[in-house]
């Protein structure tokens, strides 16, 4: 298992530009504030913990080679580049996280010459990307005690490798109980608009040499009704104090279909994921994207008519009522997910 | 309201090639036993009464040139060409019960001219189609009666006027009601892996001046939690004596979202797509397509990584407690569905 999507080397932020999956595999290299920006808002580089790092990263190579003199206008340039970059995409938390700690970072070495500053920043943007690292593998361990050799696995979106540092949160059992001979038989949604389960999670997975077979989002139903999954695990963007997961678009009406079947819904929730200053459904912001995404992206012509209204959301929240445990690099949570978080929440601090 | 799928008219069979739909209107005359085949088997006409109709007329067209002289050798090519044309599409009822009124139709004219039986093919063929748009009428009259003016309405697949004779199914009533000024306010599922939602409804609707919005499959959730939805309308391909109803992938699916969030689901099923022969979810066979359709076929390049497994069922079929109401041309049948079933068919008879 060596799929990353993004490397530092040789002074170098290297993403693997996953709009170009899984027919090309194209590094770009990010130079400038803008590159950063628009990697993250397009989607080349996407998932909310790796969306976290490319953010840690990108906002250092944008300031390393400020000429700034003086603490305050360093922070300045920081602060705007900063903010610049946490405008790209509004519903993943990791995003602002990571920013956060970045900053933080800044103002902690304020004394400090301002090379001393930039040399920090790349420190700390490693760190980040080693906590996720260490973090996925733990969600992978906890998720796989729940699972058996020779499952039938649900999974949405890509909450995979490509999406972490490594191992990637809803994915990472996948990968561990397959250096363990499990055996799982995995079933990929393409996930509809993007096709982040068809390009990407389907090539993840079948890079490491694990069944996994490709179907629409609407053959969701079909698979549990004919028997085939035994659990549906997915990722989260971002969940609020009382439980309630947002994650790709489509995530909802799984949650309710396995509970409807019968099957375990597991969400993979990295602690840094949890956003406690959010509680409802109602606190999560839902990025709205455009038509074009839905009927002329990927295709060779329109497929809708030319004018055609449509309604894009990127992502949609699950009802904690519909979530069977939360896996986060901690541990297990499960019902009452309000009272075990806010435990969760005391043993972070 | 002047849409439709295919036409008779100056001794050719046109069908609207539905595959190139919504971007060019082409007519194709269909000649030969080929032809009527292929266009059935490759969804250029498509919807279970659609496809009874064309093949009503299809099988005419086969036979009209026949040089047959006697009674035996014509019902032996007509035999021939009605049992290919049977094979081309496996779940709709419509087509094997459209076929079969034709060759009651030969020969209860045994005794005829050969040309007099040609003849009332023809005529039969023209009934089946009349019979079919005066049931889509029916259908949108008592579908309406369940609706009210301004709802949201969400649909899946087409089952519009393209799917029909004329009308539609599922769809009659909107038609209707925008006759009426229900200005209803319809959201579309795309439908994947082919897409009618965004190639068919989207396109039927938007012709006839109806507020349709197009969605993703996987939004069917959002849309309901954001309280849009008062109803879902959906077609039907064939339904079993105890209201289990097989249609487009993904139906099944919706059924369980409607349920939990509380919205009535109503299926449209003209009385010839009930098949009294079939009683459990499993006596339905499921047609498997190709996983082309869903990593290549419309994309410029493939979607999925090389030689990936995929499952590509056309169908799913809805179990019927999550029904809440079989609307026929005949009247509305609530549960318990068997037992109105049984009624409906005592006076079918």
């Amino acid at each position: 298992m060596n799929i990353v999507p993004l490397k530092y080397e040789d002074d170098k932020l290297l993403i693997l530009d996953q709009t170009k999956l899984p027919n090309e595999t194209v590094w770009l290299n990010l130079e400038t504030l803008e590159d950063v920006w628009e990697a993250i808002y397009s989607l080349r580089v996407r998932g909310a913990p790796a969306i976290g790092v490319a953010a840690a990263y990108g906002v250092y190579v944008c300031v390393r080679d400020s000429d700034a003199k003086d603490f305050d206008s360093f922070y300045k340039e920081f602060k705007e580049k900063s903010d610049y970059l946490n405008s790209s995409r509004p519903t993943a938390v990791n995003l602002s996280w990571a920013l956060a700690r970045m900053e933080k970072c800044v103002l902690a070495n304020k004394d400090k010459p301002i090379d001393e500053i930039k040399s920090a920043l790349l420190k700390k943007a490693h760190l980040i990307r080693q906590e996720d690292e260490y973090s996925c593998r733990m969600l992978g361990e906890h998720g796989l005690s729940l699972l058996k050799p020779g499952m039938g696995i649900l999974t949405h979106c890509n909450a995979g490798a490509l999406a972490t540092a490594k191992y990637g949160t809803a994915l990472s059992p996948l990968y561990l109980g397959n250096e363990r001979g499990y055996n799982f038989k995995v079933f990929a949604n393409e996930t509809r608009p993007l096709l982040q389960g068809a390009r990407l999670t389907a090539w993840e997975l079948s890079q490491a040499g694990i069944d996994v077979t490709l179907i629409c989002d609407n053959m969701a139903s079909i698979v549990m009704q004919n028997g085939w999954i035994d659990a549906v695990l997915v990722g989260c963007d971002r969940m609020t104090s009382k439980g309630h997961g947002a994650n790709k678009i489509g995530t909802s009406g799984l949650a309710i279909l396995a509970k409807e079947y019968g099957i375990p819904f597991y969400m993979f929730v990295p602690t840094s994921t949890i956003d406690f200053d959010a509680k409802e459904m109602s606190d999560i912001p839902i990025e709205e994207r455009k038509g074009e995404e839905i009927y002329s992206l990927w295709y060779e012509k329109e497929m809708a008519p030319k004018g055609i209204k449509t309604y894009n959301p990127a992502f949609d929240v699950t009802d904690a009522k519909y979530i069977t445990a939360i896996i986060t690099e901690k541990g297990i949570i499960y019902p009452p997910f309000e009272e075990n978080l806010k435990e969760l929440k005391d043993r972070l601090k």
